[in-house]
């Protein structure tokens, strides 16, 4: 109703109470509603999408690994106990930072008290939005299904093709980014290849399938302790991938890539080299980095506005390091913790809080494929199978219920005891896309 | 590529062994291939999906209870171990009955010495197909998909709207046909409104949802015994479930159905009214019924082309009381087998089979919500609980493979212990539609 004049959207009419809006229902979102529970607030969390999603497994539902509901969940449904939380299934178009009104694109309108920033990231092309259709990245539900289907529709289309040079294209997956996404999608593109296709086809042998991994830097997971880095490439090497270092890609087209001066003929390419924060920084009119991140206070609010806070992927914050803190959910959800803090110290009367937001590495946890994983907890680091049982316990146990546990489980018993992928599903495209 | 000369797929090059071609991967063409094991053949079954759909279950899909990947199968997954069974993943068009080829949609064609039309039907809607935007039916995981969106929306859009009368409309379902579907989908929306959402929503109480069941004839489940009729609806009823009878629907339009000179406001329609079959009549310029089902001969084959086979939704026979054979899974998996029995017999010099196809019918079962489901096994009737715990068990056992076994266990537990249906994403839309 856009002719409409704006009116409060009626479930922001609860109470007299603090009225808080949480906009992005992701990690950094979540956790700070969790920790407001029991404040004097009132809570609005509005996210585009009915659920929220376990982006660390994304990879998995791409390949076939996982079903879309083992990663994702209703948020309404995480926040039935909690009456003083309204969710909101809208998209927001922006900020009236004078009236304290979030802007929903139908028109209604957010008034807030406090106002909690939690938009994420989307994958970004460094100025070559161009290449999208043909190198596709990885951050929803949707971008997971339409990756999952191009990678069986591919095969499907090497299977009938005669010519060798268009079947050897089909049959070649090429993962631009060589950070923890590209590296656990290139392993496990690898293992559906060698392990769980191999004995489906009759005219193509999978095992034959080119997984190239290419990153423009001078090894893949730099984030991680060199010698983990030099030990991914090897595994990786191991189950057959290709890793091209020290090339950035100059070209994505439907028939390849070109990098370093190199082209590649190959059908299938994925993106997993850069993302862009949400548009927050241009709602806010506020000063962003050249990702798009808030650049905000040490407090986490946005200069010059005290009562916005932002948080996660939508921001750039420095660590106790002086490098930035990384674009990770345990970095989200520190966050989302610091500022549900703040807000509740304010509402007891304390309006300065002092300690700026201090982050916390943990450490980082890859997987490379089965029983290979990479972890770096600083001082202590480990490797192969120890770290992969450690990664996928970690991982269970970061999901939310026991059912999605159980049923993870049940996946990756299957996985590894029998090489059984059970996503292997083409849909939303007919068989018209498969030659 | 549609100007080139038509060309063999490479996939039937395979030898100089008998030729079956089978189109559909439905139960009856699964069923034919898996009796054809050992056979002199070589098979080729062509599906324009990529998976096997357990289509009793796939309303559980629509209603949010199971994931798509727990009631679908890479076809040729489930043939890897059958080097005889080539699987092509290719839309047909059309069938050349002189040259004995089949024709896909790509300008490649399958030529065959035994062709095997198990193409199944489509949702119909009596000449009426302006209604189906607005009444969708349920044949494919993507019409589950679209049904789950459009119902988990209704609820949205409901919670935001602040006029009454569009909120009622907006909480109102109406089901279309009182076969198994519609009485499956009516009772599980109303449980999903009465047990599962409650707590989520803050505006509207999901209780006052009204599901309402119309059905042109006068009872529900036509095709069971008219007592598990009545029951059946007294347990809808005890659901909350509106059922209305002997009314056929006039009109559906994007604000309700008009049904006996009564209308309806609701925006939320769904169709399980009517089937029709797939073009194979018109491919083969056969007779067929007004529902477009080929008339086959007893023997299942296509008059006046003994080498061309028809079976399940794509034909109508009569059964042994002089009905039609009904459109279920176990009529098309006898049918599959008859034909794969006739083929293996024609191969060991048997021409002239004499004995007609001869359905056998096992029983009918309907569940109608947890503990409610009613099954007629001819002589024996059960209601209730113990026809509920056979109904759940009967799925299982047929369902493919020990790890979508426990999957849907896991999945049915979480529903019956805790209420909990992990399936509710609103996918392929944005929220955008939610108001």
């Amino acid at each position: 109703m856009p002719m409409e004049q704006p009116r409060p959207s009626p479930s922001t009419a609860i109470s007299g109470r603090c009225r808080v809006v949480i906009v992005g229902g992701g990690f950094g979102g979540l956790e700070a509603a969790h920790h407001l529970a029991g404040a004097p607030v009132s809570i609005t969390l509005v996210d585009r999408r009915n659920h929220h999603l376990f982006q660390p497994l994304l990879y998995q539902v791409a390949t076939a690994s996982l079903a879309t509901s083992e990663i994702a969940w209703p948020i309404r449904h995480l926040f039935r106990a909690r009456p003083d939380v309204t969710t909101l299934f809208a998209t927001v178009t922006g900020i009236d930072t004078t009236a304290h009104r979030v802007l929903l694109e139908d028109g209604d309108v957010l008034p807030y008290d406090t106002l909690i920033l939690a938009t994420g990231a989307r994958h970004a092309y460094f100025g070559h939005d161009e290449w999208e259709p043909f190198a596709p990245g990885l951050k929803t539900l949707e971008d997971a299904t339409t990756l999952r289907r191009r990678i069986l529709v591919a095969f499907e289309r090497a299977e009938r093709e005669t010519d060798p040079q268009r079947r050897a294209a089909l049959l070649t997956f090429v993962i631009i980014g060589g950070g923890p996404t590209g590296v656990e999608l290139a392993g496990t593109i690898a293992e559906l290849a060698r392990d769980t296709l191999p004995a489906d086809f009759r005219n193509i042998d999978t095992q034959q399938a080119r997984v190239v991994l290419i990153e423009a830097g001078s090894r893949v997971l730099a984030g991680f302790a060199d010698d983990l880095s030099a030990y991914a490439q090897r595994s990786l090497e191991s189950l057959g991938v290709e890793v091209m270092l020290g090339h950035p890609v100059t070209a994505c087209t439907a028939d390849g890539v070109l990098y370093g001066g190199t082209r590649l003929d190959a059908k299938t390419l994925i993106w997993a080299a850069g993302v862009r924060a949400s548009p927050a920084a241009e709602w806010l009119n506020a000063s962003a980095d050249r990702a798009g991140r808030v650049a905000v206070n040490p407090d986490l609010t946005v200069p010059g506005h005290p009562e916005i806070f932002a948080i996660g992927d939508t921001v750039t914050v420095a660590g106790p390091d002086g490098h930035p803190v990384p674009g990770i959910a345990p970095a989200a959800k520190q966050q989302g913790r610091y500022v549900a803090d703040i807000i509740k110290a304010r509402l007891r009367g304390i309006d300065n809080v002092s300690a700026p937001f201090r982050y916390v590495h943990a450490g980082s946890l890859a997987q490379i494929g089965k029983r290979l994983a990479v972890i770096d907890f600083g001082r202590i680091k480990l490797r192969g199978t120890l770290a992969w049982w450690i990664w996928g316990i970690a991982h269970i146990y970061f999901l939310i219920g026991l059912r999605n546990r159980l049923s993870v489980a049940l996946s990756w018993l299957w996985i590894h005891a029998r090489n059984q992928r059970s996503a292997r599903l083409i849909t939303q495209g007919s068989s018209k896309v498969a030659k």
